[in-house]
Protein backbone atom coordinates (compact mmCIF):
# COMPACT_ATOMS: atom_id res chain seq x y z
CA UNK A 1 0.00 0.00 0.00
CA UNK A 2 1.33 2.95 -0.84
CA UNK A 3 2.23 5.16 2.30
CA UNK A 4 -0.65 8.34 2.59
CA UNK A 5 -0.13 10.26 5.60
CA UNK A 6 3.20 11.55 7.09
CA UNK A 7 3.24 9.00 10.12
CA UNK A 8 3.07 6.67 7.34
CA UNK A 9 5.68 7.76 5.05
CA UNK A 10 7.91 7.97 8.19
CA UNK A 11 7.88 4.54 8.72
CA UNK A 12 7.93 3.81 5.18
CA UNK A 13 11.49 5.71 4.91
CA UNK A 14 12.16 3.27 7.89
CA UNK A 15 12.57 6.87 10.33
CA UNK A 16 13.09 6.19 13.99
CA UNK A 17 12.32 9.56 15.36
CA UNK A 18 14.83 9.50 18.27
CA UNK A 19 14.05 10.71 21.94
CA UNK A 20 12.98 14.20 22.54
CA UNK A 21 16.48 15.73 23.27
CA UNK A 22 15.42 19.11 25.97
CA UNK A 23 16.02 22.52 24.83
CA UNK A 24 19.82 23.08 26.31
CA UNK A 25 18.75 26.35 28.08
CA UNK A 26 15.68 28.44 29.17
CA UNK A 27 13.04 27.99 26.63
CA UNK A 28 10.59 25.50 25.47
CA UNK A 29 10.74 23.43 22.21
CA UNK A 30 8.10 24.55 20.56
CA UNK A 31 5.12 27.41 21.04
CA UNK A 32 1.50 27.17 19.27
CA UNK A 33 -0.16 30.34 18.26
CA UNK A 34 -3.11 30.25 16.64
CA UNK A 35 -3.02 27.46 13.91
CA UNK A 36 0.74 28.22 13.82
CA UNK A 37 3.59 25.97 15.99
CA UNK A 38 7.05 27.42 16.07
CA UNK A 39 9.76 25.00 16.69
CA UNK A 40 12.83 26.31 18.35
CA UNK A 41 15.77 26.14 16.64
CA UNK A 42 17.04 22.35 16.54
CA UNK A 43 20.84 21.37 16.20
CA UNK A 44 22.20 18.17 14.48
CA UNK A 45 22.15 15.86 17.10
CA UNK A 46 23.02 12.07 16.39
CA UNK A 47 19.16 10.90 15.37
CA UNK A 48 20.06 7.30 17.10
CA UNK A 49 20.09 9.04 20.54
CA UNK A 50 23.53 9.28 21.31
CA UNK A 51 23.59 12.78 22.35
CA UNK A 52 26.51 13.45 19.83
CA UNK A 53 26.36 16.93 17.49
CA UNK A 54 27.89 16.98 14.21
CA UNK A 55 30.13 19.87 15.02
CA UNK A 56 32.88 22.06 12.88
CA UNK A 57 31.82 24.77 9.70
CA UNK A 58 30.68 23.68 6.70
CA UNK A 59 33.11 24.72 4.45
CA UNK A 60 35.82 24.04 6.17
CA UNK A 61 36.09 21.16 8.61
CA UNK A 62 32.84 19.74 6.82
CA UNK A 63 31.96 18.74 3.53
CA UNK A 64 29.12 20.44 1.39
CA UNK A 65 27.39 16.94 2.03
CA UNK A 66 28.69 16.38 5.49
CA UNK A 67 26.41 19.95 6.06
CA UNK A 68 23.77 18.34 4.47
CA UNK A 69 23.66 15.50 6.71
CA UNK A 70 23.13 17.79 9.78
CA UNK A 71 20.69 19.79 8.32
CA UNK A 72 18.83 16.59 8.03
CA UNK A 73 19.47 15.41 11.77
CA UNK A 74 18.23 18.66 12.65
CA UNK A 75 15.05 18.40 10.26
CA UNK A 76 14.80 14.84 12.27
CA UNK A 77 14.51 16.53 15.62
CA UNK A 78 12.16 18.78 14.23
CA UNK A 79 9.92 16.40 13.57
CA UNK A 80 10.73 14.49 16.76
CA UNK A 81 9.56 17.74 18.40
CA UNK A 82 6.55 18.13 16.39
CA UNK A 83 5.81 14.16 17.17
CA UNK A 84 6.04 15.01 21.20
CA UNK A 85 3.75 18.27 20.77
CA UNK A 86 1.03 16.99 18.49
CA UNK A 87 0.92 12.72 19.16
CA UNK A 88 1.09 12.77 15.36
CA UNK A 89 2.53 14.06 12.38
CA UNK A 90 -0.61 13.86 10.53
CA UNK A 91 -1.89 16.85 12.23
CA UNK A 92 0.36 19.04 9.93
CA UNK A 93 -1.44 21.03 7.42
CA UNK A 94 1.81 22.24 5.96
CA UNK A 95 5.36 23.40 6.83
CA UNK A 96 5.32 27.05 6.30
CA UNK A 97 9.08 28.56 7.12
CA UNK A 98 12.25 27.25 7.45
CA UNK A 99 15.47 29.28 8.52
CA UNK A 100 18.73 27.18 8.30
CA UNK A 101 21.50 28.39 9.71
CA UNK A 102 25.03 27.05 8.29
CA UNK A 103 27.91 27.49 10.56
CA UNK A 104 30.09 28.89 7.96
CA UNK A 105 33.56 30.51 6.73
CA UNK A 106 32.91 33.93 5.42
CA UNK A 107 34.05 32.79 1.70
CA UNK A 108 31.37 29.89 1.74
CA UNK A 109 28.29 30.11 -0.88
CA UNK A 110 26.62 26.20 -1.16
CA UNK A 111 24.13 27.54 1.58
CA UNK A 112 21.22 25.93 -0.58
CA UNK A 113 22.39 22.65 -1.33
CA UNK A 114 22.96 22.31 2.85
CA UNK A 115 19.75 23.32 3.85
CA UNK A 116 18.28 20.82 1.09
CA UNK A 117 19.24 18.32 3.63
CA UNK A 118 16.41 19.42 5.36
CA UNK A 119 13.89 20.66 2.85
CA UNK A 120 13.89 17.46 1.19
CA UNK A 121 13.10 15.70 4.69
CA UNK A 122 10.07 18.07 4.96
CA UNK A 123 8.67 16.93 1.39
CA UNK A 124 9.30 12.75 1.87
CA UNK A 125 7.49 12.89 5.02
CA UNK A 126 4.81 16.01 4.23
CA UNK A 127 4.38 15.18 0.07
CA UNK A 128 3.23 18.93 -1.20
CA UNK A 129 2.52 20.23 1.98
CA UNK A 130 6.31 19.80 3.13
CA UNK A 131 7.28 22.35 0.74
CA UNK A 132 7.60 25.49 2.37
CA UNK A 133 9.43 29.02 2.18
CA UNK A 134 12.94 29.19 3.25
CA UNK A 135 15.87 31.69 4.30
CA UNK A 136 19.20 29.76 4.20
CA UNK A 137 22.23 32.23 5.38
CA UNK A 138 25.81 31.94 6.88
CA UNK A 139 26.47 32.41 10.43
CA UNK A 140 29.77 32.79 12.08
CA UNK A 141 29.08 30.66 15.15
CA UNK A 142 26.30 28.35 16.47
CA UNK A 143 25.36 26.63 19.87
CA UNK A 144 28.10 23.75 20.76
CA UNK A 145 29.95 24.70 17.46
CA UNK A 146 27.03 22.84 15.59
CA UNK A 147 27.36 22.80 11.78
CA UNK A 148 24.15 23.54 11.22
CA UNK A 149 20.68 24.59 13.07
CA UNK A 150 16.75 25.07 11.67
CA UNK A 151 13.99 26.55 12.76
CA UNK A 152 10.53 25.96 11.62
CA UNK A 153 6.74 27.05 11.57
CA UNK A 154 3.99 24.78 10.91
CA UNK A 155 0.80 25.18 10.01
CA UNK A 156 -2.22 22.48 12.11
CA UNK A 157 -5.19 21.55 10.94
CA UNK A 158 -8.47 21.15 13.02
CA UNK A 159 -7.32 18.90 15.89
CA UNK B 1 -3.98 61.20 -10.39
CA UNK B 2 -2.43 60.66 -7.09
CA UNK B 3 -1.44 56.73 -7.48
CA UNK B 4 -3.98 55.40 -4.44
CA UNK B 5 -2.83 51.40 -4.83
CA UNK B 6 0.37 49.70 -4.88
CA UNK B 7 0.29 48.61 -8.04
CA UNK B 8 -0.43 52.28 -9.73
CA UNK B 9 2.33 53.30 -7.09
CA UNK B 10 4.20 50.79 -8.78
CA UNK B 11 3.92 52.42 -11.91
CA UNK B 12 4.05 55.68 -11.01
CA UNK B 13 7.58 54.37 -9.49
CA UNK B 14 8.09 53.08 -13.07
CA UNK B 15 8.96 49.86 -11.39
CA UNK B 16 8.38 46.43 -13.80
CA UNK B 17 8.57 43.83 -11.92
CA UNK B 18 11.20 40.92 -13.15
CA UNK B 19 10.14 37.89 -14.54
CA UNK B 20 10.20 35.51 -11.61
CA UNK B 21 13.07 33.57 -10.45
CA UNK B 22 12.38 29.85 -8.99
CA UNK B 23 14.16 28.87 -5.81
CA UNK B 24 17.82 27.32 -5.75
CA UNK B 25 16.58 24.51 -4.63
CA UNK B 26 13.81 22.34 -3.01
CA UNK B 27 11.93 24.77 -1.32
CA UNK B 28 9.01 27.15 -2.80
CA UNK B 29 9.15 31.03 -3.21
CA UNK B 30 5.91 31.22 -0.31
CA UNK B 31 3.92 30.12 1.80
CA UNK B 32 0.43 31.00 2.48
CA UNK B 33 -1.44 30.50 6.25
CA UNK B 34 -4.31 32.22 7.36
CA UNK B 35 -3.98 35.84 6.68
CA UNK B 36 -0.34 35.78 6.54
CA UNK B 37 2.31 35.06 3.17
CA UNK B 38 5.80 34.58 4.30
CA UNK B 39 7.88 34.89 0.96
CA UNK B 40 11.33 32.77 1.02
CA UNK B 41 14.71 34.45 1.36
CA UNK B 42 15.39 36.73 -2.07
CA UNK B 43 18.72 37.20 -3.25
CA UNK B 44 19.30 40.69 -5.13
CA UNK B 45 19.26 39.42 -8.77
CA UNK B 46 19.53 42.07 -11.41
CA UNK B 47 15.62 43.42 -11.68
CA UNK B 48 16.25 43.25 -15.49
CA UNK B 49 15.89 39.95 -15.16
CA UNK B 50 19.60 38.83 -16.38
CA UNK B 51 19.73 37.00 -13.74
CA UNK B 52 22.97 38.87 -12.57
CA UNK B 53 23.76 38.67 -8.57
CA UNK B 54 24.83 41.56 -6.59
CA UNK B 55 28.05 39.43 -4.91
CA UNK B 56 30.06 40.14 -2.34
CA UNK B 57 30.91 41.53 1.00
CA UNK B 58 29.09 45.14 2.06
CA UNK B 59 31.84 47.24 3.78
CA UNK B 60 34.24 45.67 2.03
CA UNK B 61 33.80 44.70 -1.63
CA UNK B 62 30.97 46.75 -1.66
CA UNK B 63 30.24 50.05 -0.41
CA UNK B 64 27.09 51.01 1.65
CA UNK B 65 25.48 52.53 -0.87
CA UNK B 66 25.58 49.08 -3.09
CA UNK B 67 24.44 47.31 -0.23
CA UNK B 68 21.64 49.60 0.12
CA UNK B 69 21.14 48.94 -4.20
CA UNK B 70 21.44 45.16 -3.40
CA UNK B 71 18.83 45.15 -0.76
CA UNK B 72 16.78 47.22 -2.71
CA UNK B 73 17.24 44.60 -5.27
CA UNK B 74 16.16 41.96 -3.08
CA UNK B 75 12.65 43.73 -1.92
CA UNK B 76 12.35 44.28 -5.78
CA UNK B 77 11.92 40.32 -5.94
CA UNK B 78 10.26 40.25 -3.11
CA UNK B 79 7.62 42.38 -4.61
CA UNK B 80 7.50 40.34 -7.67
CA UNK B 81 6.81 37.06 -5.92
CA UNK B 82 4.30 38.53 -4.16
CA UNK B 83 2.87 39.79 -7.16
CA UNK B 84 3.31 36.39 -8.98
CA UNK B 85 1.58 34.75 -5.69
CA UNK B 86 -1.38 36.67 -5.49
CA UNK B 87 -2.12 38.58 -8.71
CA UNK B 88 -2.14 42.13 -7.76
CA UNK B 89 -0.20 43.80 -5.15
CA UNK B 90 -3.43 45.53 -3.86
CA UNK B 91 -4.37 42.97 -1.85
CA UNK B 92 -1.49 42.99 0.72
CA UNK B 93 -3.10 45.06 3.83
CA UNK B 94 0.40 45.33 5.66
CA UNK B 95 4.36 44.43 4.84
CA UNK B 96 4.61 42.89 8.59
CA UNK B 97 8.74 41.78 8.77
CA UNK B 98 11.74 42.34 6.95
CA UNK B 99 14.59 40.03 7.95
CA UNK B 100 17.59 41.54 6.22
CA UNK B 101 20.68 39.18 6.72
CA UNK B 102 23.81 41.70 5.27
CA UNK B 103 26.88 39.64 3.99
CA UNK B 104 29.48 41.52 6.07
CA UNK B 105 32.68 41.54 7.79
CA UNK B 106 33.32 41.46 11.52
CA UNK B 107 33.90 44.91 11.69
CA UNK B 108 30.86 46.24 9.88
CA UNK B 109 27.98 48.41 12.11
CA UNK B 110 26.03 49.87 8.89
CA UNK B 111 23.51 47.70 8.56
CA UNK B 112 20.30 49.19 9.11
CA UNK B 113 21.43 51.50 6.21
CA UNK B 114 22.01 48.98 4.03
CA UNK B 115 18.43 47.53 4.45
CA UNK B 116 16.97 50.72 4.11
CA UNK B 117 17.15 50.04 0.48
CA UNK B 118 14.41 47.39 1.10
CA UNK B 119 12.31 49.47 3.82
CA UNK B 120 12.31 52.31 1.74
CA UNK B 121 10.76 50.57 -1.28
CA UNK B 122 8.41 49.00 0.49
CA UNK B 123 6.83 52.56 2.37
CA UNK B 124 6.94 53.91 -1.73
CA UNK B 125 5.01 50.69 -3.06
CA UNK B 126 2.35 50.65 0.30
CA UNK B 127 2.32 54.07 1.61
CA UNK B 128 1.99 53.66 5.63
CA UNK B 129 1.08 49.83 5.45
CA UNK B 130 4.92 48.93 3.85
CA UNK B 131 6.23 50.45 7.25
CA UNK B 132 7.15 47.08 9.06
CA UNK B 133 8.82 45.64 12.34
CA UNK B 134 12.39 44.57 11.34
CA UNK B 135 15.60 42.78 12.31
CA UNK B 136 18.53 43.62 10.25
CA UNK B 137 21.98 41.33 11.30
CA UNK B 138 25.31 40.99 9.38
CA UNK B 139 26.00 37.22 8.44
CA UNK B 140 29.49 35.68 7.48
CA UNK B 141 28.62 34.20 4.31
CA UNK B 142 25.35 33.91 2.07
CA UNK B 143 23.93 31.66 -0.91
CA UNK B 144 25.87 32.46 -4.10
CA UNK B 145 28.17 34.73 -2.06
CA UNK B 146 25.20 37.37 -2.66
CA UNK B 147 25.35 41.11 -0.78
CA UNK B 148 22.32 40.68 0.75
CA UNK B 149 19.47 38.68 1.61
CA UNK B 150 15.44 39.62 2.61
CA UNK B 151 13.20 37.30 3.96
CA UNK B 152 9.71 38.77 4.44
CA UNK B 153 6.27 38.55 5.90
CA UNK B 154 2.82 39.78 4.61
CA UNK B 155 -0.46 39.89 6.00
CA UNK B 156 -2.92 39.79 3.31
CA UNK B 157 -6.75 41.51 3.13
CA UNK B 158 -9.31 39.40 2.08
CA UNK B 159 -9.61 37.83 -1.18
CA UNK C 1 1.26 40.07 47.79
CA UNK C 2 2.07 38.25 45.38
CA UNK C 3 2.77 39.20 42.05
CA UNK C 4 -0.28 37.88 39.71
CA UNK C 5 0.08 40.11 36.41
CA UNK C 6 2.93 40.76 34.14
CA UNK C 7 2.69 44.48 35.24
CA UNK C 8 2.96 43.52 38.83
CA UNK C 9 5.59 41.16 38.43
CA UNK C 10 7.85 44.43 36.77
CA UNK C 11 7.39 46.47 39.77
CA UNK C 12 8.07 43.24 41.99
CA UNK C 13 11.33 43.07 40.20
CA UNK C 14 11.95 46.83 39.99
CA UNK C 15 12.23 47.49 36.50
CA UNK C 16 11.32 50.58 35.12
CA UNK C 17 10.94 50.37 31.34
CA UNK C 18 13.53 52.86 29.56
CA UNK C 19 12.24 55.93 27.63
CA UNK C 20 11.14 54.13 23.99
CA UNK C 21 13.55 54.43 21.57
CA UNK C 22 13.02 55.14 18.27
CA UNK C 23 14.16 52.81 15.47
CA UNK C 24 16.98 53.79 14.30
CA UNK C 25 16.16 53.55 10.01
CA UNK C 26 13.19 53.60 7.98
CA UNK C 27 10.89 51.11 10.19
CA UNK C 28 8.59 50.59 12.93
CA UNK C 29 8.88 49.22 16.47
CA UNK C 30 6.21 46.80 15.91
CA UNK C 31 3.35 45.40 13.86
CA UNK C 32 0.40 43.57 15.29
CA UNK C 33 -1.04 41.27 12.55
CA UNK C 34 -3.70 39.29 13.92
CA UNK C 35 -3.31 38.12 17.66
CA UNK C 36 0.61 38.01 17.01
CA UNK C 37 2.66 41.30 17.79
CA UNK C 38 6.19 41.27 15.80
CA UNK C 39 8.75 43.10 17.74
CA UNK C 40 11.95 44.41 15.51
CA UNK C 41 15.14 43.60 16.19
CA UNK C 42 16.28 45.36 19.80
CA UNK C 43 19.43 46.35 20.49
CA UNK C 44 20.65 46.30 24.16
CA UNK C 45 20.46 49.96 24.75
CA UNK C 46 21.35 50.92 28.72
CA UNK C 47 18.20 50.54 30.52
CA UNK C 48 18.87 54.14 32.35
CA UNK C 49 18.00 55.86 29.00
CA UNK C 50 21.48 57.48 28.85
CA UNK C 51 21.54 56.49 24.99
CA UNK C 52 24.40 53.71 25.02
CA UNK C 53 24.60 50.68 23.60
CA UNK C 54 26.51 47.26 24.36
CA UNK C 55 29.26 47.16 22.05
CA UNK C 56 32.07 44.16 21.05
CA UNK C 57 31.64 40.76 20.21
CA UNK C 58 30.66 38.33 22.87
CA UNK C 59 33.84 35.57 23.57
CA UNK C 60 36.48 38.54 22.47
CA UNK C 61 35.95 42.01 23.84
CA UNK C 62 33.13 40.70 26.51
CA UNK C 63 32.60 37.84 28.77
CA UNK C 64 29.67 35.38 28.31
CA UNK C 65 28.12 37.61 31.73
CA UNK C 66 28.49 40.68 29.81
CA UNK C 67 26.75 39.55 26.85
CA UNK C 68 23.92 37.92 29.09
CA UNK C 69 23.39 41.07 30.35
CA UNK C 70 23.29 42.55 26.78
CA UNK C 71 20.44 39.64 26.16
CA UNK C 72 18.86 41.07 29.02
CA UNK C 73 19.26 44.73 27.94
CA UNK C 74 17.47 43.79 24.51
CA UNK C 75 14.81 42.30 25.91
CA UNK C 76 13.81 44.95 28.29
CA UNK C 77 13.79 47.32 25.04
CA UNK C 78 11.33 44.66 23.90
CA UNK C 79 9.59 45.20 26.85
CA UNK C 80 9.21 48.92 26.70
CA UNK C 81 8.68 48.49 22.76
CA UNK C 82 5.34 45.97 24.05
CA UNK C 83 4.02 48.58 27.04
CA UNK C 84 4.50 51.53 24.38
CA UNK C 85 2.42 49.43 21.74
CA UNK C 86 -0.31 47.77 24.09
CA UNK C 87 -0.14 50.47 27.22
CA UNK C 88 0.52 47.47 29.65
CA UNK C 89 2.00 44.03 29.43
CA UNK C 90 -0.92 42.60 30.64
CA UNK C 91 -2.58 41.96 27.08
CA UNK C 92 0.13 39.63 26.43
CA UNK C 93 -1.08 36.24 26.25
CA UNK C 94 2.00 34.22 25.50
CA UNK C 95 5.21 34.73 24.42
CA UNK C 96 5.84 33.01 21.11
CA UNK C 97 9.36 33.07 20.03
CA UNK C 98 13.01 34.48 20.33
CA UNK C 99 15.57 34.96 17.66
CA UNK C 100 19.04 35.75 19.35
CA UNK C 101 21.33 37.16 17.40
CA UNK C 102 25.07 37.30 19.63
CA UNK C 103 27.48 39.00 17.83
CA UNK C 104 30.76 36.70 18.30
CA UNK C 105 34.21 35.22 16.90
CA UNK C 106 33.86 32.16 14.52
CA UNK C 107 34.88 30.12 17.53
CA UNK C 108 32.21 30.90 19.96
CA UNK C 109 29.55 28.18 21.40
CA UNK C 110 27.88 29.58 24.22
CA UNK C 111 25.26 31.28 22.61
CA UNK C 112 22.85 29.59 24.71
CA UNK C 113 24.18 30.97 27.86
CA UNK C 114 24.24 34.34 26.19
CA UNK C 115 20.46 34.29 25.10
CA UNK C 116 19.04 33.23 28.58
CA UNK C 117 19.81 36.73 29.74
CA UNK C 118 16.75 37.91 27.52
CA UNK C 119 15.36 34.47 28.34
CA UNK C 120 15.11 34.73 31.73
CA UNK C 121 13.26 38.06 32.03
CA UNK C 122 10.70 36.50 29.63
CA UNK C 123 9.88 33.56 32.19
CA UNK C 124 10.36 36.41 35.01
CA UNK C 125 7.58 38.73 33.88
CA UNK C 126 5.58 36.76 32.19
CA UNK C 127 5.52 33.43 34.12
CA UNK C 128 5.07 30.30 32.14
CA UNK C 129 2.85 32.40 29.95
CA UNK C 130 6.86 33.53 29.38
CA UNK C 131 8.77 30.43 28.00
CA UNK C 132 8.94 30.66 24.49
CA UNK C 133 10.53 28.73 20.74
CA UNK C 134 13.79 30.54 20.57
CA UNK C 135 16.68 30.53 18.14
CA UNK C 136 20.24 31.45 19.22
CA UNK C 137 22.73 31.68 16.72
CA UNK C 138 26.26 34.12 16.12
CA UNK C 139 26.20 36.40 13.57
CA UNK C 140 29.34 37.96 12.70
CA UNK C 141 28.41 41.90 12.89
CA UNK C 142 25.67 44.21 14.06
CA UNK C 143 24.07 47.27 13.96
CA UNK C 144 26.28 50.31 15.65
CA UNK C 145 29.03 47.03 17.06
CA UNK C 146 25.57 46.14 19.37
CA UNK C 147 26.89 42.53 21.07
CA UNK C 148 23.44 41.15 20.53
CA UNK C 149 20.13 41.75 18.76
CA UNK C 150 16.98 40.16 19.91
CA UNK C 151 13.66 39.60 17.73
CA UNK C 152 10.44 38.59 19.79
CA UNK C 153 6.55 37.33 18.56
CA UNK C 154 3.96 37.74 21.21
CA UNK C 155 0.19 36.50 20.97
CA UNK C 156 -2.09 38.95 22.61
CA UNK C 157 -5.47 38.69 24.14
CA UNK C 158 -8.42 40.08 23.80
CA UNK C 159 -8.35 43.37 24.14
Amino acid sequence: MTPSTPDQRLSALNITLPPLKSPVANYVPYRIAGALIYISGQLPFDPAGSGQCLRGKVGEALSVEEGQKAAYQCAIQILAQLKGALGTLDRVQQCVQLTVFVNAPPEFSAHPQVANGASDLMVAVFGVAGQHARAAVGVGSLPLGAAVEVAAIFELGAA
